[in-house]
């Protein structure tokens, strides 16, 4: 006899990520057998399995799309580089429609080479949208503004915090524009939750991550992220914190993390599903 | 026929830190030699060529000591931890005195162990200051609360931000508890500039560092801090903004940079001399 499965909320979604070491299709058995009914996926694994493949292996086992990563990096300076990247946009768009997930998420992008213009990075990549959103709402796609921790604002995201993804999210509707709300990046600002709760009035949280913050950080600190409940992060309060700013959507657990990825992966998926009943409760 | 030093600005202070692999005679001769007129300073190394042979080598080489890092860590919340912290920096306090500065650097502290409580712990600090910035005041030394990135929030300092800092110092007067302003740790927060006038305007400007934002970090996050221009900062920006604050001291480069110690300290002392007459022009 072997454990019964955990039981798994109704909102946990498994970030793709997390279980980078799985197939696709073994992260969606796994996901149809432990009873997680939703992924978030990311681009360049679907491109690899094939973009209609993922989107019929999804539909075929009744597993949700919660969100596709990435859309973004708009800071470009010059126009061959903006016209480059509003190409890439549209297409991670229309993906998303194909997906059937109604939420692209945005990494902004950083400085480009030789900038110290952080102010001026950022007006581009409002710039950028008032072109993208229209055509993610044509698609039934909206667009998620990502801040993303302040020591990645250089190279990976000038956009550091909730108020600042609201200050740019703000110039478009609601439906069309929003914030994601990751504690990995968020948890240390005494402003976010005042942030979260605007962004939720607003409804403009469309999407909601959980990893917790461990150190010491690795070299290039991309891969750190620490599994639900290892770390410094008062999981539960945030996740109160979104509840009561209204949002009723998929939570995703998102996850990079090398030591977490040399193991098994559906291992590691069973035990995410685990802490996240344990820190959430 | 060697070529002649560069001219130093009279507001120049070198940090030890940043020239780690000089011996403190070794560092003062430099200064010397070169016209460095200040220099911030570290207990341990202090402690370790003595306190007071300390503050007679730079007293007799007309050296002057711009602040002494660091005390803090006060974010204990065990009575044993927290009575150990206050003895801890008022001992700070008297080297400072003993130095001949006015000036004491608080590094605040990180979260406690399995702690997730950041607002509690920053209540600490603020705790803890009610009985040390009077000492410090008896003996003539201002703290100065200096925010640090908030990527060292969790284990070495739960104050990330100049708001944060300044909404401790502010229950305190300005002549017993102010800030840092740190180039490396402000730079990314897009409301550091309004603090900086607010700080400025009360006189709670104790202290002004700079160092550049450099990446890819590594491991650890703490020795990765770059040389004036090498990076993503705007110094010549940030100097701007502290000087119409009306901040008239020393400014003080202070670079952790493993690279850096590897190589000869007084060429060092001499490149950086030379990049912050470049950067700041």
């Amino acid at each position: 006899m072997t454990a019964p499965p955990p039981a798994v909320s109704v909102r946990f979604s498994i970030n793709q990520m997390t279980v980078k070491q799985l197939s696709l299709p073994g992260l969606v058995e796994a996901c149809v057998r432990l009873g997680v009914r939703g992924v978030g996926l990311w681009r360049e694994p679907v491109a690899r399995y094939g973009l209609d493949a993922t989107a019929k292996l999804v539909r075929d086992a009744g597993v949700e799309v919660t969100s596709l990563c990435r859309g973004g990096f708009l800071t470009a300076a010059d126009a061959a580089g903006r016209a480059a990247a509003i190409a890439d946009n549209r297409a991670a768009i229309d993906e998303a429609a194909t997906l059937g997930t109604d939420t692209l998420v945005l990494v902004s992008g950083g400085l480009p080479p030789g900038s110290k213009d952080l102010a001026g990075a950022r007006e581009r990549i409002a710039d950028a949208l008032s072109s993208l959103a229209p055509y993610a709402a044509s698609r039934g796609v909206r667009l998620a503004i990502e801040p993303l921790h302040p020591m990645f604002a250089s190279d990976r995201c000038v956009v550091s915090t909730l108020d600042q993804a609201l200050a740019i999210a703000e110039r478009f509707p609601a439906s069309q524009v929003g914030v994601v709300v990751d504690t990995y990046h968020v948890w240390w600002d005494d402003r976010a939750p005042a942030a979260v709760a605007r962004a939720g009035a607003a409804g403009r949280i469309h999407a909601f991550q959980l990893a917790d913050w461990v150190t010491p950080l690795p070299a290039g600190v991309l891969n750190g992220r620490g599994q639900l409940g290892d770390g410094s992060v008062d999981l539960a309060r945030w996740r109160s914190l979104v509840d009561a700013a209204g949002y009723p959507g998929p939570i995703e657990v998102e996850l990079f993390n090398d030591a977490l990825w040399a193991g098994d992966g559906v291992a590691l998926l069973e035990e995410t599903v685990r802490r996240f009943g344990e820190v959430l409760a």
